[in-house]
């Protein structure tokens, strides 16, 4: 179950408090951002997953992240677990929190404890049309994606929701998104799952190059779908394919939704010494401004640009074999493909391009 | 002397060619782009470095990087050099080149080897005008800073122009600078002076991150001057004064100068483990796009980027020991300091913000 609401922690008057609620204990996995300063909310829900096997609920709110709060910061983020657990009616370890933002304010926790109550009294299944829009920031959609597939007979449902929609770099986890699955599946193999759908989908996707402070990929299981318990040599390949293509899709809709893009490019790097070479350049292709710029004025000068950003991606790149390939450039959707002609590694980036839209919104934000 | 003219590589009919030449044979000293792909003038500029000691002349052109043009590139840097050393009547060798403009495209060589001869023709003590302008690409203005000092009652002249204005990283060299002067100077201490003067200053700004196939600096030295002759342990701090002096500020003018550039940004890391990782969290600073957007703004969600970029560079900071300090925002010249409280180390990096105006040249580049 889910819910959504607005408690004013926005200006502007937006839904920005969500809620994820399994009626039954679920087991949790989270992987979080590897930037060294962290939110608050991280470092108790890193506590909580450390003393606790059982969770109940993640408590999300946009428009303050929360970091940079010091000491205070994790009081009001133990306080808002505290709040919701004494609501629910559960221990305060199976609450996790997460919060998106502004960076170096206080939450405005009153408002948060206010909003508690009516919070859980919105708890439904419906729910989640609120709560994937009450932790959007500078999304302009919300992001669903919902797969289901048969085990043994048994329907097991895996939904995520995300938001963007800045900020985002390939690096360990990316954005903050929210898996809920009713699969039964063992803590290890949850693990492996969680960790191998991100590699695939949002460890693939750049829209900056920034690393966000409170970048979380959590996901719950609760096991009420009654299936034959998953683990890493039962069932595993099933569960994945499902956790993979609700991330992959997820990966993909923050690209589309990044800030001011307005186009969305992936970049296939392939015959590179190895796959993390591969990747290298991808990224080094997705990151550059002037690729990013050249994208966006649609402009044949791109050949110059991924030339340049390959070559300086310290790749030990000849120019002789390097060959470029692309689909039109005035469409919304583009695809390139850069030939290193140095071996067999292969890797896949989606990105956008940079446009004025990027730098108005990221000027005026606060 | 110096000279520049319009041969017709760039449509727009403004100055492209440039000629620097020394009336006697002159030692030469250059850093050139640690990016694997470079350009055709620099592979055969390193051919004539690698075989030759004395120089007479930089012949350089704008609006045609001859970069990513394979042999035929390399056969056209060499006509070039071919064709002004047959002009003034010296061995070809002694000639260097250099080229800055878009990436994949043959050179005009017909149009240089038609101008040449007006550009001999053209040299003059003055010439400096027209050369510095004819380097130019996005540039809004020519960048040139003259330094004399004495030495043993000898007056000892240090010229540099330079040309920046986009893709300007901190890595090796940075865009293109020619540094003339007329001291005499042991070969190892030229070499040692311009790789002090370049690592205190081009490799100290950064505008976009993005490292070209063609950065180049190069100082010719002709020893006209008729000074004791300067060597490691006579005469070089004097010497390396001057070179600082006309490298930091050509640097910081081609910061001042970067495509779109709203603010001229002093970022100050101190009290770092080390030099290295101070030098490490002001370029992750300096280069995040989230950082740059928030400056064109003058938002005060800059101390949120700032946090946010020096937690993902990597370094080991803790939130406890950090502390943010910036001068008004809104004023074109801003300062910021970074103390990240864990040693010593200490490093200056200038940048620029990132503005429409930056996408826009970049959009539509070519």
């Amino acid at each position: 179950m889910a819910s959504g609401l607005a408690a004013g922690i926005k200006k502007s008057g937006k839904l920005d408090l969500a809620l994820f609620y399994s009626q039954v204990p679920a087991r949790a996995a989270n992987l979080f951002t590897a930037n060294k300063i962290q939110a608050a909310s991280i470092k108790l829900s890193k506590f909580h997953l450390a003393g606790n096997k059982e969770f109940r609920a993640i408590i999300v709110n946009s428009g303050n992240a929360n970091c940079f709060t010091g000491a205070n910061g994790f009081s009001d983020a133990r306080e808002t677990a505290a709040a919701v657990a004494a609501c629910l009616g559960v221990k305060r370890e199976a609450v996790l929190v997460s919060s998106t933002g502004i960076i170096g304010k206080r939450l405005p926790l009153a408002k948060i404890k206010q909003a508690t109550p009516a919070l859980i009294g919105k708890l439904s299944r419906n729910g989640i049309d609120q709560a994937k829009a009450a932790i959007m920031t500078t999304d302009t959609f919300a992001k669903e994606v919902t797969v289901k597939f048969n085990l043994g007979g048994k329907a097991v449902t895996v939904c995520g929701v995300a938001k963007g929609a800045g900020m985002i770099a390939p690096r360990m986890a990316t954005m903050l998104c929210f898996l809920l699955t009713d699969a039964a599946v063992t803590q290890r193999a949850l693990d492996a799952a969680l960790r191998a759908a991100v590699d695939n989908s949002f460890n693939c996707i750049t829209v900056d190059g920034c690393m966000s402070t409170n970048d979380t990929v959590s996901i719950l299981a609760n096991a009420a779908a009654g299936n034959v318990l998953i683990d890493l040599n039962r069932g595993f390949s099933l569960f994945l394919r499902a956790l993979n293509a609700v991330c992959l899709e997820l990966a993909k809709m923050t690209v589309r939704d990044a800030e001011g893009a307005t186009k969305f490019i992936q970049i296939t790097v392939k015959h590179a010494a190895s796959a993390a070479e591969a990747k290298n350049a991808s990224l080094a292709i997705a990151d550059s401004n002037l690729f990013k710029t050249a994208m966006y004025g649609s402009s044949a000068n791109i050949v110059g640009r991924i030339v340049a950003a390959v070559g300086a991606s310290g790749i030990s790149v000849r120019e002789e074999g390097l060959k470029i390939k692309f689909s039109p450039l005035k469409k919304r959707d583009v695809r390139i493909e850069v030939d290193l002609n140095r071996g067999k590694g292969l890797a896949v980036t989606y990105t956008s391009d940079l446009s004025p839209e990027y730098i108005r919104i990221n000027a005026e934000y606060n």
